[in-house]
């Protein structure tokens, strides 16, 4: 059984998953995992580890449109360094603070693989879900896409000042503050850790839509330094992910007003449709492979595979 | 740095540390990990996994006197097969339906070994902390010692009726409605997953106090049938842990008050003393290693190590 289909078994069996966090009672909660091998590549520093691990579960409560409160995290290591313990504790105090919420702690654990676990925690009056896009809704994203995917290949290159660039690339600040604006405006919202092009795909699903994306999509000019060719680009800011900008649906007339109220960037890149978007056949089995298209050709549902 | 040397540099950088659980707004959160080699003996069924693993988070809860609301996982595994996923949903739902809380989800993750992160959330308008303890309270503690411990042995038989109770010792109830009770009432309180004597020795160093235990400790029956005498008896009992029983100082004038509102039995082992217990020595590098007596002897500062 894949990850996606063990999610959709967890999204029968419990009425609050299925979206980016859970809501009991106002609150939202969200818990994630990161290790080693998989997210967190060689040259990553203890600083950065803290800073992505909790940012992740941060931008899981922003995406809701909730207001961050605080966030919780376990540290599991085959040793405890003071120095990489104790950077880790800075970098995950310092995105909480850069989102005003405060890093509370968590626990120790030995592990044979470097492990985090994260949760995070926030208040949403009116939490933005996943389902409500509408068709003539404008199809949006924060900031840029790529960054985690060109800090990747940063890595990869791994001389000291391409290692520093990627962790500074690594470090994103969790859109918790966009989040707010956006709610009571937004019609669906969620972030883009699996890619844009998953994400896309999830919000025409749960809205029962399609979406209609024209280029030039908001790809971060890093990407360019590092990508081979547009199929590599595309890729890179389509396709990886992990970049947790938010990717949301915008009624056209309250763009300008969300717009005036954000201090990002907000890049419409396409709009809301019926169902088979950019299709006119209808067929079955056509139809998820057409729900979202990218200048009218069928946009791929496929993720990084973390 | 052994984890106890590291969760003391976590306590000295975050103010919310150094407790069962932080405390946030009288909101309450704690987080957990635990994995197969250490935490999951063979035999252990997924079911008893998600309720052992949520209900350690809930024991935290209750460590606290707070009422539990909700609690979320990362289910991490090599491969993720149906019934196993469904079989630690249905536990980890269980052990909140026990407590009133509700299990709204979380995550899912591959990784090597099989690895949960749990986290819990309650409400605390009062929370009981570690530091309260002073001179003449009452020593007690909830349910009975050495259960997990007894449950480890059988577990290593490996018959699969030795298995099957094994298993059920592994689901223990989390004590959140007799820490609610003991709330406001209870001048100190944690639980004993380190064991009773790591329990006392932090109860009594936060509150810069000694205790003096006496015997009978309310060691449980099953101990006595998998223990090989007396000092396995004591070790199982009061060093081994993972009971996630309450540990607790209540003033004398309170305890049939408590009594009358705990559906569990609380056992009182033992009065809160001046700092040096039972030694009259008072020198120095002494002081530790007497802060707790067990029928006049110091009890080893020494639990499990997990």
């Amino acid at each position: 059984m894949d990850e996606r289909t063990a999610l959709g078994l967890l999204g029968d069996r419990l009425s609050a998953a299925g979206d980016d966090a859970a809501v009991v009672d106002g609150q939202v909660v969200t818990t994630d995992m990161l290790h080693d091998r998989t997210d967190f590549p060689d040259g990553t520093t203890r600083y950065t580890a803290g800073w992505r691990a909790v940012g992740a579960s941060l931008s899981d409560v922003a995406a809701m449109g909730a207001d961050a409160t605080a966030a919780v995290a376990v540290y599991a290591a085959p040793a405890f360094d003071e120095s990489e313990l104790a950077d880790f504790v800075d970098g995950a105090s310092e995105v909480c603070e850069a989102v005003d919420a405060e890093y509370v702690g968590g626990d120790l654990d030995h592990h044979d693989e470097f492990t985090v676990a994260t949760t995070a925690l926030g208040d949403a009056d009116d939490p933005v879900r996943r389902s409500g896009a509408r068709p003539g809704d404008a199809v949006c994203v924060t900031g840029t896409l790529g960054r985690s995917g060109a800090a990747l290949r940063l890595f990869e290159r791994g001389d000291p000042a391409d290692i520093e660039r990627a962790n500074d690339l690594f470090r994103f600040e969790p859109r918790v503050a966009a989040g707010r604006a956006l709610a009571g405006r937004a019609t669906a919202m969620m972030d883009s850790s699996d890619g844009l092009a998953r994400s896309l795909h999830q919000l025409a699903e749960a809205s029962d839509c399609g979406f209609a994306v024209e280029s030039p999509l908001p790809v971060d000019p890093v990407v360019d330094e590092v990508a081979a060719d547009a199929d590599d680009r595309l890729e890179l800011g389509a396709h990886f992910g992990e970049d947790f900008e938010l990717v949301c649906t915008v009624p056209e007339e309250a763009l300008a007003a969300v717009r005036a109220d954000l201090s990002v960037e907000l890049t419409r890149v396409g709009t809301v449709v019926e169902r088979e978007a950019g299709s006119a056949s209808g067929r079955r089995g056509e139809a998820a492979e057409t729900r979202v298209t990218l200048d009218g050709e069928p946009l791929a549902d496929r993720g990084y595979t973390h």
